[in-house]
């Protein structure tokens, strides 16, 4: 049998970490998931006012409180995206691509995409538009398929479809030069629209179109209830009550997932109170 | 006409810190009211282990940074204890003895008092006993009050009431001596009941017992809807939702007096929300 966590975190953003530490103080045996960088938006931050006890300090200067914190808990993060959570009833079972884990209560910290939907994106949705690559992979095997990657934690995903695809595009929406295997073409271009007529035919650039059979729009965060099937949302963000908890019994929810206001002292105290309700959760 | 402030903060704890700098960052005119010491509980933790970005800080480094963001923000607090608070309508009007202070929209942060109610304290609560000196000193004009402080603050209530009262007995519950005036008698012993047939009639002591006409019980913090009527609580602690929202229109509530868990990040986490839905709530 697998080893069963007592809770699972998912994201590495100040959520994320708040609920860890306050999880790791209560001596739960956890699991965090997220990535080095913790969080693309703490790092961005040029400057914050209002962590409340660290006046005027910068994103970068806080991730390193942050990791810092982490340090002195012995709290490692695993460097791996959560493809899906299934609720099986006595615990979670949570797949990140082959690999699965499981955990009695989970906590989601996932964030929040603030970049609006591509053109079509949402029309083609299971009709040629997936957010998770390498669990619709085999649905693609020997065809073409165009990546959008909105950071570099894609390009592993991008890497993962090439080996069952006849053909990979990828196209990131980021600054820094992709690292891609060989038979992966990179298109250094504007997406404008993913279009098609009953299903993804084609994704049109600003310099050129693509034939292509699918499209993975690759974000930092998936929608929550795609993550999770049956987690109920509220325009657009995951339903929780003040205890954090969401309408999935032994599942929370804390930070920018759960709604406004988008903020670090707002996910950090949600992400201690859905850590300690996991606790009680777990204690009874 | 009174000034009216946009917001005011009952509170000088971590929740009502927070409220502050969120809603002084957002431009508005605040109030906040509190003590010097910010919030007794915060200096009284020996170790803190999970404030988030500053592990291992003692309550009173941790106090220190709190007052330094303060200052940054140019936030004073106004050490004044509020009596009760009414909603009007359009505005709150907020009490200190005889002063008056009115505000667009409150956030109530007022902790919670851990101590447990006195025996004979909630059956004469109205017949005898009161939480407020400053506003019930009338009713004792010419008698004998019993005043049971918790704490410092309740010395300058106490005072108060020695110029109504015809006798008034002071009990310390705390160590630091008492700086009463000179026709205030303090007695030194622990409280057993309050104790009384239709009303109060004594206060049993461990080595005596005093006949009283009224007891005052005076806490850090007054029962919240002691404080504001109408109020709406669940579990002894004030109702809110999500969105840190009382029953109140224009009152939202954030820290220990909303309920467990009784912790640091919490509080500050609710009290961003609060301030941040407070701004919205006047900028509609
Ligand atoms: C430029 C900028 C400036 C900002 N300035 C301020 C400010 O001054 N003050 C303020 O209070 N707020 C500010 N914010 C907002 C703040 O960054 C967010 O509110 C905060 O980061 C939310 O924390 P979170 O933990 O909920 O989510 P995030 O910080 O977004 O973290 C979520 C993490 O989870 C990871 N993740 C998501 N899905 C998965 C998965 N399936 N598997 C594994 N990992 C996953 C993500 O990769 C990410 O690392 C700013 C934001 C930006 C972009
Ligand atoms: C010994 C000890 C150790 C602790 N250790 C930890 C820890 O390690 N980690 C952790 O997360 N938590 C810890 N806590 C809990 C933590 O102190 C509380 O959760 C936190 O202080 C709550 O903040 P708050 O702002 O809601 O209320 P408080 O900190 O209680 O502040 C409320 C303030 O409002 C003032 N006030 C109340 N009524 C009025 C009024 N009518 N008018 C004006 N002012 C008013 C009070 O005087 C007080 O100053 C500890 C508590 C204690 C006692």
């Amino acid at each position: 049998m697998e080893h069963r966590y007592d809770i699972a975190i998912i994201g590495s953003g100040p959520a994320g970490i708040s609920a860890a530490i306050n999880a790791k103080i209560r001596n739960k045996d956890i699991i965090i998931f997220g990535n080095e960088e913790l969080s693309d938006k703490l790092i961005k931050a040029p400057k914050i006012s209002n962590y409340i006890g660290l006046p005027d300090i910068t994103g970068l200067e806080l991730k390193s409180k942050f990791q810092n914190h982490l340090d002195v808990m012995g709290i490692n993060i695993t460097f791996e995206k959560i493809n899906s959570i299934y609720a099986m009833g006595q615990y979670f079972a949570l797949a990140v691509n082959e690999k699965m884990y499981e955990a009695k209560a989970v906590v989601l910290a996932t964030g929040v995409e603030y970049t609006k939907p591509l053109k079509g994106e949402q029309e083609f949705l299971g009709r040629g538009v997936g957010y998770c690559a390498t669990c619709d992979a085999p649905l693609y095997k020997d065809k073409t398929v165009t990546v959008i990657g909105y950071n570099k934690e894609a390009e592993k995903e991008a890497n993962y479809v090439s080996e069952l695809a006849s053909k990979v595009y990828y196209i990131p929406v980021y600054r820094e030069n992709p690292n891609l295997k060989d038979n992966v073409e990179v298109i250094q271009d504007k997406v404008l629209e993913i279009y098609g007529t009953d299903k993804v035919e084609r994704v049109v650039l600003k310099y050129k179109s693509i034939s292509t059979d699918g499209v993975f729009v690759l974000k930092s965060s998936i929608a929550p209830d795609q993550l999770m099937p049956g987690l109920i949302l509220e325009t657009g963000h995951i339903k929780v009550d003040v205890n954090m908890r969401t309408n999935i019994e032994g599942c929370f929810a804390a930070g920018d997932c759960t709604g406004k206001p988008y903020q670090y002292m707002k996910a950090v105290g949600q992400g201690q109170i859905a850590a300690l309700n996991a606790v009680s959760y777990l204690d009874k």
